[in-house]
């Protein structure tokens, strides 16, 4: 349809207007590593100056270490959420590695703004999330599975053999945050007697948690 | 800067043209009231054909009439959701009524899809949500004052005074949901063992909360 | 399926690590209440620094107190946008307070980022919204009806009872915005020959309206 | 770093693997253009299948000609929206073409849903907009220059010179709407009583526009 | 602050009113996963109906078997997108499992609709992506490293290393879509012209290409 | 169905109220022109303080002049993204100009994040988008004629004719980015061995254009 055009010396040179439209201020503008001492919004951080940015932001090496599960979960979760790994921020997803020892188990909790994705990669649970019309969806899943927890249902994990679990969970946001039932109720100074009145759960039970989980009130 | 145009009997009849190009189709472009029979997806309910809506879909008169309190909550939440409201689908935004009878409480529940915003028409309440770092943001709200619930965390409402108290909240989108964390564990068969393992709660108080719940496993 | 954890006094203190993982830099990741000066850009205001955060972000009592209606439409609006409600930031969701005396009028207006829904707490109003195809929509209610105007569209109440409307509105924004006809046209320095090119108003009416609301030009 | 592949003749037929592993469905995940006949919903029109999409369904050739501009507002307006072209469904991204005859005017009018940016291809117009603090933007505008109308607010264009204006406009959705204020008012059953109730215009001057825009009531 | 209600018999039928209100129609609400043979549009698939679906469709174990690399590229990619995974339709995250022999490599390719996180589970490897001011950000990748490549952006892996890569990557959107660079110029029928003209590509070199990828044109 | 009001003296000064309400802290809700020397982030640059804001940020002239066409390509490219028009910011749409000499081209490239139509307001071109299906999408476009490249696909235009053609396009986005094939690979520093490897390209055409494109390595 049309011939192979001529380079000339010429147009070498001139070749770069073309470039130079397209690419002016564009340094910072597939990507906003975070500045966690700038400003930040709804939005996310604000980003590092263009000239900051290097491969290393897109990088992160946090996840390759087993956490310690020597707690009263017999789990451990590493994020790398927007907090924790610049490279994200505003680009919409996010990961966790979960390790959790035979017996143990992460914990019933809710991301309040993210679905998730587990990856089993090694080991066997079973996992569930339950709906808001309050059925429970749980399955063993084997190495190799995903399981998908729709945004902000309550769900869970438990490793019901007698070896490690390893886990990898993806995110449909990089700030997906994550509220654990036990210490959102137990953890701090939410008031013994509200909780107990909001969920019925018998005020010498609560206390008995909140000395479980440091808890106060 | 111009003068007023004069407008012939000419100009009445082709005015029409500008009026034509623009309303074409449009009929369904502004809204789209449910069709509850025709396929959903993600973004909603498929849209009533555009003859078939009138002023009647985006009006709803269920929220004028007290809901019935006498349940162990002594409270009562009527929704006019996507779900009992069809002029709000895909428009972001919809209403409940809660009405609490006095010592009744809104128990502790989570929206997985929205902010709330509650307001206080009657009474005095102790309203509060937990962030995911733990903290408690609770406070006595009295008539007129407003509280927002930001996305996704749990929240409760309590209502400490000796008349009933009357609220109407608003959520940031059409489709809500509510996961009540009692409902969640104790209305249906999520089994008993993995509740207590995954939130550490005694299983003899499970069971006895399923019976008030009327869950079963 | 699997036993209760003993909870030794060694995980006593061990179950915080799973906390910590989850909860650094958590702070401000559930709100993002407004730092009004500091930098603001299409997702809203900064947030405060999360030292300085508390309940009293989340709470707004300036919708408790009925505004002023002496005036040309007896109607009287008290907002709580993201402009006036700090903890609304980033979040979706609005609210207002609108008072209209006998024989009063919210005026023509629209909302340009957000969809509305009023509900009439007291009295009996006229309320309606225009489509894009130009029909109107509307209804008359009664108390505790509730209507939805979607994004965008021009609408109006009329208070056509002897008696006070007490009506509170939700938006589908925090920033909603409200851009009221007779305001935009009439209050400032609109050149009233371009307000009659584009309007086709009669030159003397569009004098005699910037007389009502203050507007030259 | 490492040497080029040999591509040896049993690769060839293998590489096929890696292709079809990413393009299976792929046929309508890049684009769903309108089955105006199939359910549509708040995001939009159904897809055609797959099967039926060629090359036309992203070609849309009506904005080639001048619309006829002998009517009221001496200009004539041609949509390329979602409802007229069936590529841009689900998209984000419409146009229009508008013609403006010497005197002509593009009315005061909003769109609901997206922000606009008009180009000057012929003539020389005064173009504006109303924020919602009532400010007029307001410029002439000549042959080439861009102006952006912010998402929803009020806006015009007069044709200030004595040769035709050409004009294309970008919006940020492919179902921007739009809601002319004089047909908004004036072209159907919308009652005078509740026009001149909620913008104060004299009830004369109603039924006067009324008679120019073919309205009743 | 208040005291434990007391549950009669007579509230423990009632009780269920509170859960009757929040949970009408809540089936779907939740999650939508795909009834391939339903309309779909630009939201995604509509949802199957709700009696249909299970704990099954939010499970997917096609990413435990690793691909065949037995092509040109040495490596294998396979897909757990909403085209092949029904339970993340509007859910907004996706996962991916690449293999990659020694000396393989994933091909240049870009994501229309997704940024990517790739997890190196096993092996060493060289990733890198490309900014749009034409920066290569590229680095060597171990075990347990992830990277990030911001939406849209061409990217690559090489496996450098002598044993096998074994990669999971999640997407920031249930449909990401991924264009190959090699696949979308060599192997169907783009014209050889074109694709010199567009690219300066010599034309034996597309024609040798197309060769390899079984293109035409 | 209701009178007229009346307008007394008292009322004239009182209808500000209403407008008051409304507009607090307004100046700055409706757009956020770029201030560039402020913290950018994922929703855009901060806002210009509303004192500093004019109708001028939300003009821009520089589509009005032809590009230098004498390059490589006989093309050239002027943008009016969110980096050069300050009134975009936040807004969603922006626009580029794009003048082709004959026998020029557009090289294939991809927009990150938006979805573009093309409007030929000169001459004859061959435009064309592929889908992640592989398929070709061309088409010969005549003056008037519009194109949509859906979101993130490589596309190109050709003009195929004696005459120079002239381009406007729209984007989704303010902030669309492009990256351009040969710039990315071959205008800086990605290692050519690097590129051979994941493109398969032969190292000596990637040499050939490295000089071409003026990159390294």
């Amino acid at each position: 349809m049309m011939k192979k055009m001529m380079i000339s010396p010429v147009s070498f040179i001139l070749s770069f207007l073309l470039i130079i439209f397209f690419s002016s201020h564009a340094a910072a503008q597939d990507f906003w590593p975070s500045d966690y001492s700038a400003p930040q919004g709804p939005a996310g951080y604000s980003s590092k100056k263009s000239g900051n940015i290097t491969v290393d932001d897109f990088v992160f090496s946090g996840l390759g270490v087993a956490g310690n599960t020597s707690n009263v979960f017999k789990a451990a979760v590493t994020p790398a959420f927007v907090q924790q790994f610049p490279g994200v921020n505003g680009l919409g997803v996010s990961l966790v590695r979960a390790d959790i020892a035979p017996g143990g188990v992460i914990p019933l909790h809710a991301h309040p703004r993210a679905t998730e994705i587990i990856l089993l990669v090694e080991g066997t649970v079973v996992a569930g999330f339950i709906s808001t019309a309050n059925d429970p969806y749980i399955k063993t899943l084997k190495k190799g599975d995903i399981m998908v927890f729709p945004k902000g249902l309550l769900h869970f994990i438990v490793n019901s053999a007698p070896s490690n679990a390893l886990i990898f969970a993806s995110f449909s946001s990089d700030n997906p945050g994550a509220q654990i039932l036990d210490n959102a109720l137990f953890a701090k100074n939410f008031p013994s007697e509200l909780i107990a009145a909001s969920t019925l759960l018998d005020v010498a039970e609560v206390k008995r948690l909140k000395g479980v989980f440091g808890g106060s009130g």
